[in-house]
């Protein structure tokens, strides 16, 4: 039998949560590289939470994904057939082919890996897009200060992990938020945090356990979720607090408009907020590249992976990213990696 | 009989608007410069918006005003007595005496005036803590570049009105929201914004109104009064729109906590929101010195004042400013401007 693409589709837009109906499992023919093309075989696709925004009818960042279409994704493959003089067989790339087991690519904005250097998943966990995102948004946005206190939510998330082990290089305080014993004893004891807020067990009791780990007030607040946590947090920032507005995920299911903090509050602190995707800052990295790679090989910064294996459980690994389940870097192992044990 | 600092004291906190009651006018003895001081004689007040945050029990940017205590305020007055060799006695001064007819001061703080460079009262206006409000605000946090739409609520008033003007030097359409005919035609034809939005004309239909004033959507909102004008401004942001936020007059009254708009809506289009206040930032304003008072000087930035005669109408002065009932900015005259015709 000839080798097929398998694809994951979206079969019909979520309407709040997403559920297994809405993704649909098929095989198309293999598509075929054109001149200038090339056709690699996916190894690794990442889940993100920023992808249940393409799932929806009204306007993201990007383009939503069409009904019927792929649903898009980062993903790391190796080119398997090419008719471009730059990418040669064997090859391995990341790329942003999206839930799919093979693409066809021209190219474009696709970067060469070096599995020597760092291993292939990395370029979708702390030396891709989670890691920039968590760089960027702390240093441009944050600007965090020696002494400083640094609070970040999804703190044992592939962004939340690095913004926090940043903030540590930086000589903050470093205060993670999390759900759950095990995920923030990974968040302190693991990546070196001074103190991780369980939200689930400190429901109801949020404000208090949140100013019992920051005595002296947030003066960045790095905001992955929205919702309660953000609502004890707030009130407890600093004047001249930043606010790096990365994602919201706590809302990212509801249908309706979700009200924001009290904006006195942010007039009388000053407080600075600021929304931002890394894809707008890609080519403002030198101080990213410089540091975070030797930093994560000399095991300075470090990082977890959740590995789910297969495409076919992509659609139930993302519905457990948005409530929390996944426990680390979520990445679907499409195909086998070669340059791994 | 001999002559007396009049004073007008915060008698009980407002519970939601300031009532008449809340104000007490009472005299007391005139008092007496000690050495390096310095008395004077107050001549102009400014009644701003800020003021109302002063008079509650919450902790707001500065210490609250004391029950029994004169309210805090910028004032324009006269030196009468001196024994400080800084100040003679006929020096016009930009101090910050509150709300009496007389006060001592050590001159810290304290600005002389030339009235032959500008009128006096223009130290409380264009030239003063509301023109560098709106300065400031605009310049660095609204960056405003040519081409771009800049909206600003509470157009027609000392801070709105100067925001304008100025958008219209940097090459930007300028388009107000402001409450009535009256306003709207003053800002539209004395001020020369593009556009004007009636927000009491256009109650329930305000965004399709701003839509129709704003077709390329909004670069920077200058915020000044939060509520009806902000919910249907925040949507019609452009992707990297920047918000000065000033003041949020519309919920000063409020007792209650005001939900904000949704933050999705900010992330989705990288939306930058900042608190400021001015007296951070009194040492950085180089390009308002050089570039204001000759634009005032030959009439390319206008601005108005709406003067109440005596001390004690100021309570229901500053009362009607909170409800948008002034034209222009609020000044009440304590005593004689010897300079003015």
């Amino acid at each position: 039998m000839a080798e097929m693409n398998r694809r994951v589709l979206l079969k019909s837009r979520p309407q709040g949560e997403p559920v297994p109906a809405n993704f649909e499992v098929a095989n198309a023919p293999l598509p075929e590289p054109g001149e200038g093309e090339y056709l690699s075989r996916t190894i690794w696709l990442s889940l993100d939470p920023y992808m249940r925004g393409r799932m929806s009818e009204a306007k993201g960042y990007a383009a939503n994904t069409g009904l019927g279409e792929p649903i898009v994704g980062g993903t790391v493959g190796q080119v398997i057939k090419s008719r471009n003089a730059k990418f040669k067989e064997g090859d391995f790339v990341g790329e942003y082919s999206g839930w799919q087991s093979h693409a066809v690519s021209n190219g474009a904005g696709v970067m060469k890996l070096d599995p020597k250097a760092a291993p292939l998943s990395t370029a979708l966990s702390v030396l891709g897009m989670p890691g920039m995102t968590a760089w960027w948004g702390l240093m441009h946005i944050g600007q965090p200060k020696p002494g400083e206190t640094v609070v970040v939510s999804a703190a044992s998330g592939a962004v939340g992990s690095m913004v926090g082990q940043v903030a540590k290089m930086k000589g903050c305080r470093a205060v993670g938020i999390a759900g759950g014993k095990d995920k923030c004893d990974y968040v302190v004891k693991e990546l070196g945090f001074d103190a991780c807020v369980d939200y689930k067990a400190e429901a109801g009791n949020l404000f208090k356990a949140i100013r019992a780990a920051c005595p002296k007030g947030i003066d960045v607040y790095f905001e992955n979720v929205g919702g309660a946590v953000q609502a004890a947090v707030i009130p407890q920032l600093n004047d001249f607090a930043r606010v790096p507005l990365c994602g919201l995920i706590s809302s990212y299911n509801e249908m309706q408009m979700n009200p924001g903090p009290d904006w006195r509050m942010l007039l009388i602190k000053r407080v600075l907020v600021k929304g931002f995707i890394v894809s707008d800052h890609f080519g403002q990295m030198p101080e990213f590249w410089q540091e975070v790679p030797p930093a994560v090989k000399a095991g300075k910064i470090k990082y977890r992976e959740d590995i789910v294996k297969g495409l076919d459980a992509a659609p139930e690994a993302f519905i457990g990213l948005l409530k929390g389940r996944n426990f680390g870097k979520l990445l679907v192992q499409v195909s086998d990696d070669p340059t791994r044990n």
